[in-house]
């Protein structure tokens, strides 16, 4: 997505710096958004943690995410960048200490020329989400001139009734209107491009239902295991880290009915109407795994319930595969297959349109066996291409599968933003396109309700599949004879 | 298309191998059989010519072949293959020449051990076809052991009343199993692809109708004049050289129903079926062109009427576009526009499928400007390619046309057989897969008499376009409001 330069100054609070997320995703994204002076001069960061840091132990936690995360910068830049962010311990259960922070924020706008507008980016697990918000009010940080705006990453609760009991601790504290919930899916450039495949291409708009598409797979892989994450990992799993918010999410895009505008005002009540459509999730419909010791990219990795943070007898899924109906006329008998898991075999994240095959006459049996497909890549190598048959005048064989390809780089460079650039820059001037709202959260909780429910009272014999293979096998028996797409480059 | 081994001995005769084809194809053909060992190792190839030439007179004719269109030659395969090449003039008036000729042909036969297997090579224009053909049989050519088939170059007439005459006479000496007419377009591997691409893929099997498709467009451009080929050209014209036969058959390719198979004896019946279902062509539905002098791949080239063989004030089309309508339910009101000409700005061959946009919700502009379009790549770079819109992250506007490409040699490598070598093998093996039949050969003409007939009641101001340019602006005019499509690479 295009970015526009950020007009109004303000400062940008991050609860949580010390975290994985800010080092990973935050600090290099605002760091690229300086550099690229998208950003007004006057925009201050104050990262705010528990830990008592020195000014130097700040410094250093700020190199490790330029080594690790940004890779080469423009020195200037970087130092101009450094000099615009502080940071500042305390004690989040106090609002004691919240006090001291407001004055602290009223010092440095002043002094900094930056005025009252406020990002808070709440980079923390849910269940503070409420008391935070709570401290925040009462220490007086969302008075004063200027808007105040709140960033909650996900989870936005751990199902149903724990997302809806946060939503109402924020609520009480916040306006709808200042509060951004993050899928960070939402600002992927080809999660949106699957609005715009659908809707900007007549060939495609025509075909996108049950007449033509036999199944939806949607496949979110990684290699990575969990890192430091154990023990946030631990309360969540594959469910509700990647599927309530990512997965659905591309669900979402690929079976909305057409919205009047491809802006969010529109398009996010489609979202909200699929996620109503899709039919209780039978337990049938789930396999779960957790990933044992195996071999990543040619290293040797350890059992997820070796991992740090993550108890030795843990049932957490690591992998989930789920069947989802959407229950409208567009989609009648149409399975959308979605799997998710850490540790296989290749980092990917991809939808795959099976194409239909209803009448045939001539080459039956081959088309049988080479289905067309539409594939999306949402990650890596973003692009779009159809699996098809032609002859080849090399083999004896007639038909041949081939490839027909877009990648998006080879065309538009390789300089697109990352997810976190668009987001942070959208909320710092108050568009939400790229957010989830509270209708949209809550419903994609009630879809997945009825799969955590059914996790609770399943046999797990965990660990169930090898760390570096595609998952484990049971998944293949949900798609009941039909198989799952391998990425392009892998097996057949 | 795969080539299998011939195993048959035998002795392959041209006639006229002096002229143009034999020096530019069949030559280069059958030394590229012979050094892939596809041949066996007794096959004799007897060139006939009027002229006189000495031994040394035709060995400088293959080597001239040789250095023109056949490149780098493994030194030793050769002198292999010209050892088995020999040269032998004739009174093609004279009966006696032509059984001074069996004789040669007996004992060549025989010394050479090739047997008695024949392929005579009609390499010359359509009026001598029934005179030779009877010449063949009154001197004995036909007699003795083994088949004997006859290959007839297009043109196979010059228009409907003169193949009926031509066909009377061929069909007097031969019966239609010995005779194989060439159309070498059947023999390329993207046109038989056509076949493949729409019957292997349920895809596009699907919207291959008129309620998905607004119009196919199928141009046949050459950056050549007509060489040497003056006289033949005058007589013929862009409509009988190139439309009649190559222009049609692409056409029943993409509009055929589904065959049973894709065999010939599938196919061919499908084929007439189209022809026959071809709407009577009107005047208004026809334009032609004649170059004018220009710049061709930037050097300058003299108009038509400047070539050698050609009258100063000719009224010959080298360009020609034309409306067609094939009447039935597949097809009605979708216009097949087809246009070929010489002396264009780039030498292509292909087939546009333009997408219909029926309902639109979103981004209907752009949809109207940037129509969906499916391009099949016959000649250069074969493949098949889809022009599509995604969004850009760059750019400010929303919508932008991508492609999605397949590229044959990127694939399958380089080392596809040219269509001629494709040919002469199945004519070697008895394999009419790739010939047409009288039936498709006169339907054609059926379908392009009201052309000629239209042609010769225009008022032509010619020469009316520039050589280098990509035709006469009245071709346009044809396709009211709509646009040729540019070959990809080449500016709206």
């Amino acid at each position: 997505m295009e970015i526009n330069r950020v007009k109004e100054s303000g400062i940008f609070v991050i609860f949580g710096v010390t975290g994985d997320l800010a080092k990973r995703k935050l600090i290099p994204a605002l760091y690229r958004l300086k550099s690229k002076r998208l950003l007004p001069e006057n925009y201050f960061v104050v990262g705010v943690g528990r830990r008592v840091l020195t000014e130097s132990g700040f410094d250093r936690m700020l190199e490790e995410s330029r080594n690790s995360f940004i890779g080469r910068v423009n020195r200037r830049a970087w130092s101009e960048f450094k000099k615009q962010v502080s940071y500042y311990s305390i004690n989040f259960k106090s609002v004691k200490s919240f006090r001291k922070l407001a004055n602290y924020m009223e010092r440095t706008g002043r002094e900094s020329k930056c005025g009252g507008n406020r990002v808070f980016y709440l980079a923390m697990p849910p269940d503070v989400f409420g008391p935070v918000a709570r401290n925040m009010k009462k220490a007086g940080l969302l008075k004063g001139k200027g808007w105040k705006r709140v960033v909650f990453e996900k989870p936005f609760g751990f199902d149903l009734e724990s997302a809806r009991g946060v939503n109402r601790q924020v609520s009480s504290v916040f306006s709808e209107r200042q509060v951004y919930r993050i899928d960070h899916y939402l600002a992927k450039e080809f999660v949106q491009n699957i609005l715009f495949f659908r809707f900007a291409n007549p060939m495609f708009e025509q075909i996108w239902n049950n007449n033509f598409i036999d199944n939806v797979q949607i496949t979110i892989a990684e290699q990575d295991g969990i890192g430091s994450r154990g023990r946030y990992y631990e309360k969540a799993g594959a469910v509700r880290d990647m599927v309530q918010n990512h997965a659905l999410q591309i669900l979402s895009f690929v079976a909305m009915e057409a919205p009047k505008s491809a802006k969010s005002a529109d398009t996010c009540p489609e979202k909200v109407r699929v996620l109503k459509s899709i039919r209780k999730v039978l337990p049938s419909e789930v396999v779960t795994g957790q990933y044992g010791s195996g071999k990543v990219n040619g290293k040797n990795v350890v059992a997820y319930r070796k991992e740090s943070g993550v108890a030795p007898g843990s049932l957490t899924e690591t992998y989930a595969a789920i069947r989802f109906y959407v229950d409208n006329p567009r989609w009648e008998g149409v399975p959308f297959y979605v799997r998710t898991g850490k540790r296989l075999a290749k980092s990917y994240a991809e939808v795959n349109i099976m194409i239909k095959d209803v009448v045939c006459t001539v080459f039956c049996d081959e088309r049988m066996e080479h289905p067309n497909i539409i594939t999306v890549r949402i990650q890596p190598d973003e692009g779009i291409s159809i699996k098809f048959n032609v002859k080849s005048h090399e083999s004896v064989y007639p038909i041949n599968p081939v490839i027909m390809d877009f990648r998006h780089k080879a065309v538009f460079g390789m300089n697109a933003p990352e997810a976190y650039e668009t987001l942070i820059a959208g909320v710092m001037q108050g568009d939400k396109a790229l957010f989830t709202d509270w209708e949209e959260t809550e419903q994609s909780w009630k879809v997945i309700e009825p799969v955590l429910k059914s996790m609770d009272k399943m046999r797990k014999k965990f660990p169930n599949y090898r760390a570096g293979s595609f998952g484990p096998e049971e998944a293949d028996k949900l798609l009941e004879g039909k198989k799952w797409v391998m990425p392009q480059g892998v097996g057949e």
